[in-house]
């Protein structure tokens, strides 16, 4: 089975793997992409990521994650605008395909959706310099609609894609299954991605159902509702034939199992929707 | 304060109160509009619910609810049909301003939500002569993005004008605070709902962080982060000035308060959102 074209988003083996532990697990089954978070690098250190990377020939699908840029006041913008000049730096030298964002909600106290969208139009200008010095692409992960309030105002491919189109050539999307699969609009969108040559990232996992927690009860690709097959289907018509990657927020089933057993079921389940 | 735009949907106070009971809270409060559920009428039975309302001129803003459509076979979808129509006469026995939709999700087995859309859009077809011949009104009430599995696969306010569109004028929608506050064209679309004349219901209640559960945390008006005022005056400028119905769905908080003390919170509240 050719394994080119799955990646491994490492906070699906985050129960029981740091980085190191999770590249082993990948290579000694074959697989040779990856997208980490950068508390996982951060904890074995980016130099030492980096080498591990380097030196094994990983290609790095996405380094998870830049933005939150919406704060309450000027002084946490600014700090979030220079947080997300660091993510940048540090996908550089990860070698990163794209940096992945999830944009931030709303600010402590706020009401004011339309105030937080603008602060993430904001952000994403102040440190537009800096990824195209970096050569590095930005794609903003629009987030499903019950992550508005406190992840991700930017929840339609739709309005991703808008806010794309507003910034420039270096800013896609990255569109993960779990979080656009309902959308009416979903064909229309990923063919208008495509078009506009703005899919950097394919992430996928499963909708359950019933769904017992809004951020940790993801599923593993066939346990759920979404037409996984289907969605490729668009996604490579839209002309993206790059890696799907796996990510899976699973705090009581997936993360509790051992790494090995989580890709081994990965691999099994990617061969029925790849 | 005037009460006249106040109506309790009744499964606000379903943790302590069945219909008469909720009825009772409501006159004594001065509250003259409410919406019930068809399992609380059928509950009284419908002969004595009608005298009630009748006898006491309630308004009656709208019925809950109409829908469920997809099925897995043919048989199923009939099945939903005729309890759909009896869904019709009962609303109109009522005197119910409209009768409320949550159309359903995906049958039993399938991960096909566009045939899931299509069976709804059917299933509408199909009760449409009755629903005219009953003089009542069918409220589609888009729901949140993640009910679209299990309860509802329209997911927006724009798809349920598009359906609405397709279906004839004596369609239009629910506006709920809490199924739609997140979507980046809700001024646009409430807008084009006043200019259709489709604004048949508008709901509230809010949206707490964090959310412990899909389907029953849902938070009384000013203790999340729905700009309840602002979705009011989209509302008001878009033409609709009839009740903001109180719908509040709270199985570990309001629920488990005695139905006069839940009553008391939302008059004290609306006062701050009306």
């Amino acid at each position: 089975m050719d394994l080119t074209n799955l990646s491994i988003n490492l906070a699906t083996t985050r129960g029981s793997w740091g980085f190191a532990e999770a590249v082993d697990g990948c290579l000694k089954r074959g697989i040779t992409a990856i997208s980490p978070w950068r508390d996982q690098v951060a904890a074995i250190g980016l130099k030492e990521a980096a080498r591990i990377v380097h030196s094994n020939g990983l290609r790095v699908t996405g380094l998870c994650r830049g933005g939150m840029f919406p704060a309450a006041d000027a002084e946490g913008r600014k700090s979030a605008v220079d947080d997300n000049r660091r993510a940048i730096d540090e996908a550089a030298t990860l070698g990163a395909g794209c940096l992945v964002f999830v944009v931030g909600g709303l600010p402590t106290g706020s009401r004011d959706i339309v105030a937080a969208r603008q602060m993430v139009e904001d952000g994403f200008a102040a440190i537009l310099d800096h990824a195209r010095a970096s050569n590095m692409p930005l794609a903003i992960e629009p987030l499903h609609p019950m992550y508005a309030a406190d992840r991700s105002c930017v929840n339609t491919l739709r309005q991703a894609l808008d806010l794309a189109a507003k910034l420039g050539p270096d800013v896609g999307v990255a569109i993960d299954a779990y979080h656009v699969w309902w959308d009416p609009e979903l064909a229309e969108q990923i063919a208008r991605a495509g078009r506009e040559n703005r899919i950097f990232a394919h992430h996928i996992c499963d909708w359950l159902v019933p769904t017992k927690d809004l951020l940790l009860d993801r599923g593993m690709m066939g346990d759920g509702v979404i037409d996984l097959p289907g969605f490729r289907r668009l996604i490579e018509a839209a002309g993206f034939d790059g890696p799907q990657e796996v990510e899976i927020f699973s705090a009581e089933n997936w993360w509790k199992k051992p790494g090995g057993t989580v890709l081994d079921t990965v691999i099994e389940r990617f061969a029925t929707v790849c």
